[in-house]
């Protein structure tokens, strides 16, 4: 099988090439896949877009964090499914198909990491990578019912990456396991370490919860209030430990238009000179809305951002934990994707959660921890810049206390 | 004039194409260049390579530190030559000339950033912007004679930027003043607030003193008594605040290694399918030595990376500064540029010395502070990561009082 020819199209993979390790190591055992927007060398790596691979060329070698795993003795089971352009959080790709979310097939698996989370959850991998630029990897890892991770902003090497927005392209991992996620983190962290015990407090961001869907809160009620037995809690709220204006919708816009900004760096070019074939959605979300972004206000946007970004690393320094919903909707379901469904509040509000580390570089986990009528339901934590490996730490002594 | 007519080989521009911008600001009455690496709209970017520019397309948007730039009222004088594909640290370029280096013209500017350096050098431009991997901001800023500064790994956006080794690869500074150097670092990390001056002592880093040549030691001497004089000062080896086995030609040879490796994501394919025009030495460079790097070592020597990166840090965190030579070796002279001079040592020691800031991520600034009969001398002092405001404004402090 070859990536042009996808039999099935709810099938997470793009291709099964597979690579045997050459070595064993501290993933032996283990097998994993990777989404197509990371080089395998000889393969194009197709970006969930015939018009990427219809204008690109075979790497010639693999990934640097493929090159991780295999030299740590994973084995690779082939190539994940990406929304086009990785440019999307819905996890739909009109031309190779919607990878099934395996716990509620109704639903859209997320994206646009879409066919690792999708892989992980059906059991066909034990844990797969993919990218988080904007909550590529939390979203569906959170609608698939499985563990997700973003990293501290440039803790695992994107070389043989494609990029997307540069100053927020991250390379996550989406797992059955916390332990599984934990050792996956060792290596491409290249920490020889266990995370630290020290952490301090979980802080529930009031935010986040108070916009959160009814049925969500009803099922992760139970478990907030284990969390309250396990450790130290507090209830902050964005305004109160950053900026009196800051709110998730602040969030959205800043992270929106900044995305929007180095999109077009990364595309503008090739769009104007290749013309390539895009869906209506993609080639309306980069000529309209990336092309039209006012550059004269990369500054003003940059200085909001820093500032938001320093403020939440100061109050996590000493070792406290954000925890929210990683998503406060429930997967929409498969047959509600209307365009008025796509231009209204969904993106906003999922986007504006995820801006709380793609805007200040920290790492996130999410966590499966409950369901709604089968639609799985994930709770997040996000700790301070650099301090990933604590993070994996408390979220696997947490689960085992409190879910 | 257009890029690929350069009248004069010693010129430091590659075209003088001037963007007046649209607002006043914080830069409002500064000039400056950015490097041939960088995106300017509607113009090829270069890369120092006519084998690059045959072979890509204009960018449609200006990079992220441009408009940033742009946006704060910097006057912009044109783009300034670089090493071919930015992958030296000498400055000189077969193609497209050598950039004069006005305090010693009979020596190399040193590069890849040999232009940017050599404008801010010649007075043709209060700053201009460069790009450093492994030492390609500050070798050239020492041996010009000005101000240079790596910042933080990932602090200032690549988007726009071509990429060499996106692991090490950032965007940096050369300034004829410190004052100035504060102001466009200020706009560039999007920082609102003067650096704190939380800075505890200075160390010098007794493994660079030891490996440099008998003229810089003489001609710093006399500072670094006066540097005794305004901070704590100590004493250090980087085996005793690391590992025992790290000394500078084991960085040298960790760099070097890495990276390759992630030079040959970024060019394999190109080299390969392309088959593009490239000088004899980085065709060599290319093709012998990042081709063949060995790949099933990656994980062995990122593990070692970290363990450094986290050493370094841990003992930077509280405010300690280290101190060292910039470069161990004054500027090579023209005449000496034999097949044997550039095989031998040179650059061996030259990246050992800046990789301890290339490896540990942590932000370095250079201070013109002596010459040896004409001939400039470097002093390069590193701060902990994401201290960078605080390191410019040590580093006034300093100068006022010691140089």
């Amino acid at each position: 099988m070859n990536q042009f020819d996808t039999p099935n199209m709810s099938d997470p993979f793009i291709n099964k090439n597979k690579i045997i390790p050459s070595c064993t190591g501290k993933l032996s055992g283990l097998s994993f896949a990777i989404k197509d927007n990371i080089d395998v060398a000889n393969e194009i790596t197709g970006y969930g877009s015939p018009g990427w691979i219809n204008t690109h060329s075979k790497p010639v070698v693999n990934a640097i964090c493929l090159e991780q795993l295999l030299n740590s003795g994973a084995n690779f089971q082939g190539k994940t499914k990406s929304d086009e352009l990785a440019y999307s959080l819905i996890g739909v790709n009109s031309f190779y198909g919607t990878p099934l979310n395996p716990k509620a097939p109704d639903r859209v698996p997320g994206g646009s990491s879409s066919g690792s989370a999708s892989a992980v959850a059906s059991e066909l991998v034990d844990f797969a990578i993919g990218t988080d630029t904007g909550g590529s990897v939390r979203v569906p890892a959170s609608n698939c019912g499985v563990w997700g991770y973003r990293p501290s902003y440039g803790a695992i090497s994107v070389a043989g990456v494609l990029a997307l927005a540069p100053s927020f392209d991250t390379v996550g991992i989406i797992a059955q396991t916390g332990e599984n996620l934990e050792k996956v983190m060792q290596v491409l962290l290249a920490e020889n370490d266990k995370g630290s015990n020290d952490f301090l407090s979980v802080c529930f961001i009031d935010d986040v919860f108070q916009m959160s869907d009814r049925q969500i809160l009803d099922k992760i009620t139970p478990g907030l209030n284990k969390i309250s037995a396990f450790s130290k809690v507090q209830t902050i709220r964005l305004a109160e430990i950053t900026d009196p204006h800051i709110n998730c919708n602040w969030l959205f816009e800043q992270l929106g238009f900044l995305l929007s900004t180095e999109i077009w760096n990364t595309f503008g070019a090739w769009i104007k000179n290749e013309k390539p074939k895009l869906s209506p959605g993609v080639e309306y979300n980069l000529r309209s809305y990336a092309k039209s972004a006012n550059r004269k206000d990369i500054q003003t946007s940059l200085s909001a951002k820093k500032a938001f970004q320093n403020k939440i690393n100061n109050f996590l320094c000493e070792g406290k934990i954000l925890c929210f919903p990683t998503t406060v909707d429930l997967a929409p379901r498969l047959d509600e994707l209307t365009p008025d469904f796509l231009a209204g509040d969904y993106i906003p509000r999922a986007m504006g959660v995820n801006a709380i580390s793609s805007l200040s570089r920290a790492p996130q986990i999410t966590i499966p921890v409950a369901e709604a009528n089968g639609v799985p339901i994930g709770l997040s934590f996000v700790a301070g810049y650099g301090q990933d490996m604590m993070l994996i730490n408390f979220c696997n002594q947490l689960y085992s206390k409190c879910f």
